[in-house]
Order: C-alpha cells, then structure tokens, then sequence
C-alpha cells in the first residue's frame, strides 16, 4: 500500500521541513509514503475564498486516480486516538487498498466539490492548528501507527 | 499573568528548539511566557517507572510555588478547542491569577502524587505524542488563544 499526504504550499520556515524530512524518512521503514507539497494559489486579500478554494481543488483533483482512497483531514470529521487510527490503516492494507491519500487543505477549507466527492473526513483535534502544524501532527501519528502496528517501540524524534 | 511550560529534558533535535523558541518569541507580545526544561531523571532500562515519576515530581514540585495555579497536560483532562482554550487563560487572566503552570509529564506520565496535588488537567488531543511535539502542540495552541483573545490575525510560523 502507497499513502500520500496532499497539502497546499511548501513549509514556510526550514525548521518544519526538517521536522517533515523526519518523519518521512522513518515511514519508510514501514510503508511507501510521500508528502506532496501543491503550489499556493496566488491570491491578494481581496480574493475571494470561494475562488481560491476552487482553485485547489483543481490542483488536488489532479492528483487523485480512479481507485485511490481518499480522506480529507477536516476538524469536524471522525475523532480517533493513536490506537484506532492505527487500526483503520491496517483495515486500509487487510482490505487491499493500492493508494490512501491524505489531504489537507488550504487556509480557508475544501472546496464544497471536494466534500462532496470525498466524504470521508478524519479530525486529529478538536483545536485548530497553522497548516504547518497539521502536516507535522500527521506524519508524527503516522509513524506512531506504524511503530503500534509492527509493536516496535516508538522513537522520539 | 505569567504563564510556564514545564517540561522533562531537553529538545532531542535542533529543528524542535527553533521551532520552539519561534513561538517563545511570538508569545512575548502577549504574556510573560518561558518553557522550563527539567533535566532528565538518570535511568536505566531497568529503571522502575514508578521511581523515575517520583524523582520528576519531586523536581517539578520545586518549581511550583504556593499560589500557582496548575494544570497537568494529560490524555484524560480535559478537551478543548481553540477558541474554549483561549476562553480558558482569558478567565485565569480575570480571576488575577499570578502565575499559571501547565505541565507536561515524562515518558511515563505522572505520579500519583503529583495527580492528586493538581487535579486540573487538560487534554490536547485524544492522540499520544512524542514529549517533543506535545511542547510545540501546546505552545502553538497558547499563541492562536492569544490570537483569538486579541482578535489578531493568526500568523503562520
């Protein structure tokens, strides 16, 4: 099985990107994983939203192929702690899942097209954190899926 | 109002420590913020974890002063989101309180004594982290309620 994490814009400071390059490296240890960085959309303050968000989902739709499983990281989708998401990606490689895609999107949300489409939704808090922030808290949860599933011992980094 | 992160030994990797003093700084706009490292209990894998706690509670109790108000950073506290969050030291902040110290735990969580000196406790997501995300999850969360409380824009670090 493939899992990729979608996001909008690359890592701003150099420090998430060493953070990134991280957890990256140590997920694959244990599975083909990829984030892909999609470019911003270029806007000004007076863009429309609605326009940027449309946008991005041009971008993201074209990265999505016939047969991936896609889930939208969203704050009011499906709650899990560290032990049930590690059991819903082993349900992902019993079931014969080829690609899982993970999609975080841009500043202002995902386009109603893309909620529409994709209705799988999964919250990693109740808070909101900076685009930034969330890449990192993913990979961080993905690894320690890994590490539950293969019972190693989880590694700080 | 002074606001303290405690914590259990150092960074492990520079690209926390930047991230971190990142927020460090930008919460100096706000409030009187510092992160306290606490060395790290010397222990062996044989280590009992009952006595690794205690020696950690016995340091973290010296930073505690009578008056302080404490809050244990802990899977079962207490859930927020965002905006409650900031709610929440926005009502520490009218009570007068003098100094708030939110404490995260070593790796084997907290003793017993020290849960039940400080029954406040507050829950940052239902997933586990690494010791060192859950310093940046936290102090990223205290920047955005400072944010929300002064209805400043959110900048991405």
């Amino acid at each position: 099985m493939e899992i990729q994490l979608l996001c909008i814009g690359k890592p701003d400071r150099s420090f998430w990107t060493e953070a990134l390059e991280q957890y990256e490296k140590r997920l694959q240890h244990y599975v083909k994983f990829s984030l892909i960085y999609l470019a911003d959309v270029k806007s000004s303050k007076k863009t429309n939203p609605l326009k940027i968000k449309t946008e991005e989902a041009k971008q993201l739709l074209q990265k999505i192929k016939p047969g991936d499983t896609v889930i939208l990281l969203d704050e009011k989708g499906k709650a899990f702690n560290s032990v049930s998401f590690s059991k819903e990606i082993e349900n992902h490689m019993i079931s014969g899942k080829k690609r899982v895609l993970f999609i975080i999107g841009g500043a202002y949300g995902f386009s109603e097209e893309l909620y529409q489409k994709f209705p799988q939704r999964m919250a990693l808090s109740q808070m909101t954190f900076s685009h930034q922030m969330v890449r990192l808290f993913f990979c961080e949860q993905l690894y320690r899926a890994f590490t539950i599933l293969n019972n190693h011992p989880y590694h700080n980094a």
